[in-house]
């Protein structure tokens, strides 16, 4: 089974950072399948990135090498890490860029008070369920190494060699941490009411939400978002009229316009207030 | 040889849509060498993903497995179909996204007046030169089914597993019909004038006519677009001096400007009238 | 080891010309591994394209087959070319979209005054370094040949023939000279300060001069750009405190802004001069 390795970067599509890295990876891993996940992170934004990675890796193949740069520390002492975790390896650097593959393993409790996103980093501690290793073995990395570019010259070497079946050891010691933020989570407010937050939005201009299927009651609820108010939710797109209410792809409650981009109708940007009336208490 | 996939799609290149696809492929047939044909197609727009379709999919190699994923209907009653033609396999909701395609096997007659752009949607019969299959059979879907996102759970293992040769018959019942709009073709007017209609303008700004070589009796056509005319054919961009008309590498009729953009210089849009006086009949 | 071959082109990413290409790559060479480079280079920009693959060509494998297609000539008598250096192959028209890839092999001298981007071709005499054949065997194209679009109907079959181990004689005969512009370096005025100038703006806004690092005697450096002055090199960006100058990962002095655009903050163009006190004569 060829090896798969994806990228996830703030690279953009007008330079040649995106394909030196894949030169560095073909040249080391010849059978390598390479595949974009994304390049238009907005520039040095950790938190996108995290959230792109974290809906993106569970569609790919087992024991897939996913590369994320997104890396304004690099050449800095910020550390970069070797990850495994039940199903996939990640390359990144310890910025937070991983925190939403690590909340799976090791939810946060309890849920961070929403809507201020407050994308501070803490350490936290993982045990076997994932393995981390700092990057720090030189043998395995392309020399000279550029300060100012360590995708190219330490994440895509490692990956290629990681998916020629290097152990995760090789590239450096084990560490038993790994630097996350608390991911905004939604939470009931005084009058229980359900107080989440967009946390993107998307290229048809769908707000996605961080509430989720889980955390409502039924069909029956009451929306507000910016200066609207949907009732109930619908099944798919088309059977929407105007502003409607459904729950997305990945589970996530998303706000939707008809013909249109509800972001550019509502006005509401990431980081915005979702209130949802009539949900289950978790 | 390797099986190749390739994808058109109005998903942009911002999310995880298109890489979720490519994960779910990758999953079922590691050895699916998979090419992006387009995901720039406007929100929805049935017309112009048919187009790209049509022109793209015939320099690929025979039995190609094409997906093309611009599905506003998703989730509702529309059919989703896997198609075969002569050479290449489609995957797509049954909205008018293979029109090119099923119009090149079954011509339309007489030709729609132009330059009226109706889309609307008609029940075309298929004999046997087509084989379309109503996808319905869930052993060879993603579950559970998103019912916003079919082209992740849907279409794309489908793709797949049709790309390790299961037969069309297993994913559901042949039909004998298809969906396609009429495509905007050139008619003669009354005074023996040709009148097509710009159906496309690329990145460099060229205005391409639904109007072919085949449909001009001579280079010597007059040609009249926006408020400007053009006498003659040229040959090749670099010959063009200002405004220029030229068989574009489709065969279509195309309006170029030297060094810029005709389609802004001329404020043209897709689905404005073109001229040619001088043609034969066909 | 599956041969590689990569794309740098001005086709945009809306149409079909960059599938169409490698469809055709794919039907003769299925085996082929299809690595983007940029396909947003200006339209028509040459000395954009050839600083691109002068950038990206370096970091693939050996052998790879790399295309180049902006080629506002096209048609035209211009000449297209098979070339072969040290370690890797290019295809493109002769219109000095390879200069930097031939400055590599034999460096021009004197420098070009700068900051007049003179981009006038020159042919350039080659020896037995380099191999560059004339393409002109039609029987490796694909018929028949559009006028508009070379790259799709005569460097992709050929790029992918030579991927199969085609000799480069076949396509044509040699030629021993290729046309380049003169590259924009640096050089010293009448008071010892070395002239540069910007060459390339990147999507971070990071402004990328001509200069390197071998250009300078030391880190006790003073870079004037725009209207700003910048005192001594930093290691990396997150050492960087507002306006800083950097030798960046291609070992160019370049300028960035702490957590901004360094071009938009200056108002500087690719063009602009950059002027560095503190240098070393080469």
């Amino acid at each position: 089974m060829p090896p798969v390795i994806t990228l996830t970067t703030d690279f953009g599509e007008q330079d040649v950072y995106v394909a030196s890295v894949k030169g560095v990876i073909l040249t080391i891993n010849p059978d390598a399948v390479l595949i974009d996940i994304c390049h238009t992170v907005e520039p040095q934004h950790i938190a996108q990135a995290a959230f792109i990675i974290g809906e993106a890796y569970r569609h790919f193949p087992v024991d897939t090498v996913h590369i994320v740069i997104v890396d304004p520390g690099v050449g800095s002492r910020r550390r970069s890490l070797a990850v495994k975790t039940a199903s996939h390896f990640f390359i990144a650097p310890d910025n937070g860029v991983l925190s939403y593959i690590i909340d799976e393993v090791y939810p946060y409790s309890p849920a961070q008070p929403v809507p201020e996103l407050a994308y501070s980093l803490e350490k936290r501690k993982i045990d076997n369920s994932i393995q981390a290793a700092i990057i720090s073995n030189p043998d395995y990395w392309k020399h000279p190494v550029s300060s100012t570019f360590h995708g190219r010259d330490i994440f895509a070497p490692v990956a290629a060699h990681l998916s020629l079946g290097v152990p995760l050891t090789n590239f450096g010691k084990l560490t038993s941490s790994i630097h996350t933020f608390n991911l905004p989570k939604p939470c009931l407010d005084s009058e229980g009411k359900l107080i989440g937050c967009i946390i993107h939005v998307d290229h048809f201009g769908n707000l996605i939400s961080n509430i989720t299927y889980k955390d409502l009651k039924s069909n029956k609820v009451r929306i507000t978002i910016g200066n609207e108010t949907i009732t109930g939710l619908s099944q798919f797109y088309a059977e929407c009229q105007g502003l409607a209410a459904i729950i997305g792809s990945s589970g996530y409650l998303e706000v939707s316009l008809e013909d249109g981009s509800a972001a550019s109708y509502l006005g509401v940007i990431k980081g915005d207030k979702v209130v949802v009336e009539g949900v289950k208490v978790r």
